[in-house]
């Protein structure tokens, strides 16, 4: 059998939520790589390797996976949530735009549930109307291009969930954006903090963003900030279909 | 067994992209509700009623899976892709405003694979970077929103995907929009057209967005207008994680 790479997406954290198509590649696996995390949540089996890693080197990663495909493994990169959604499959073909050599070989990227739609399913519905998805890591961009989006989404109304929204290497950020958000007058707005959505860690609390401090995040907390329309009922919240 | 209300969703085509816990919530309903062809993928069997409905009764049939759990049934509003994106869980909770009796109902939703991401998935990773999704049915919203949206969107530097960008009803908004996006300066980057994903009928077309025509989409068509930044690797498309 010649080998392939795969890129899949585990969902935010419960097994109930792994597509079939996921669970089929993994079983067909020879090696799986990925963030340590994720990788420890794939049951070892004979004739299949782990390779987890650290959170940096999604570039080597890649890498190895391509390497593995190209010598006849079958391998899978595991993301959580969805891998085209701030995770690893951009990173593959990033690796692949410069290595012709490997071009022609058998990837697949296989979706996942990213973590804002678990945590929208775990509220009700708030991004049931139009919305943005903003990663706020700086790693990779700069700030102003951040905050520049936060201002420019809050204008045009979209509901806004927020990637990666605190790490301990960017204390600062989270709380700017915040501060932004209310600037561009969205105070009054609901926002959801749902952190480890569908773990047994799972904790979800709702504040105005007026009220909302920034230390309610961490790197496995979501935020969405509700678009203006947004309502509760009961524990329950939604954003309205009609909008004038 | 007291009665539930579950909202679910059967992602974009495919079995295999359907989660476990949306199987095992169809494998307990005793009754199925939703637009006529998602409720024709679920597999009759004995004790199991479909009660399929026509596309604009979305308020009836929530309110009808209300009715059946406040019954003692369990019942099993369907959509395609995730119940939480432009479909039925935001019209359960509008009826649940106005119905308190209900409130207190076993009412959960189910995230699902929504079309942008298995699209994204098929052809790469366009969505690997910020972006954002808007429905371009003025159904239930001013078109002038809508356009506003676009050039905001546009401005933001967001990749875009555009959920039901035409329809026979509304043959105009979606060649509207590609011009408001060129307008404002997005006439260069790629869109995706993808059709009935993840399905025997799927059909992927790539254009920039100068090139492309509006007869290229229809209602099964999801369109992802790729951000600035994206690039071609063979058969794919990527947005780079890094921007400057």
């Amino acid at each position: 059998m010649s080998g392939s790479l795969v890129v899949a997406g585990l969902g935010p954290g419960a097994d109930s939520l792994i597509t079939p198509e996921v669970v089929q590649s993994l079983a067909d696996a020879t090696d799986v790589l990925g963030y340590k995390p994720y990788v420890e949540r794939i049951a070892p089996r004979e004739g299949l390797k782990l390779h987890p890693s650290d959170n940096r080197e999604e570039l080597a990663r890649a890498r190895a996976g391509l390497q593995i495909a190209s010598s006849g493994g079958r391998a899978v990169i595991v993301s959580s949530g969805d891998p085209g959604v701030f995770a690893m499959a951009a990173a593959v073909f990033e690796v692949l735009a410069d290595a012709p050599e490997w071009q022609q070989l058998d990837i697949r990227v296989l979706p996942g549930i990213t973590a804002m739609l678990a945590a929208a399913a775990r509220i009700g519905a708030p991004l049931g109307h139009d919305f943005c998805a903003i990663n706020l890591s700086d790693n990779l961009k700069p700030w102003p291009l951040i905050e520049r989006r936060l201002r420019l989404a809050a204008e045009a109304g979209f509901a806004i969930a927020l990637y990666n929204p605190r790490s301990a290497s960017r204390p600062a950020g989270f709380a700017r954006a915040l501060e932004i958000l209310k600037e561009a007058g969205a105070g009054g707005r609901l926002v959801v903090f749902a952190r480890a959505v569908t773990t047994p860690h799972e904790h979800i609390e709702v504040h105005t963003l007026q009220e909302a401090r920034a230390d309610l995040a961490d790197m496995r907390t979501i935020v969405i900030v509700c678009n203006a329309e947004t309502r509760r009922v009961g524990r329950w919240l939604y954003a309205p279909r009609q909008v004038s």
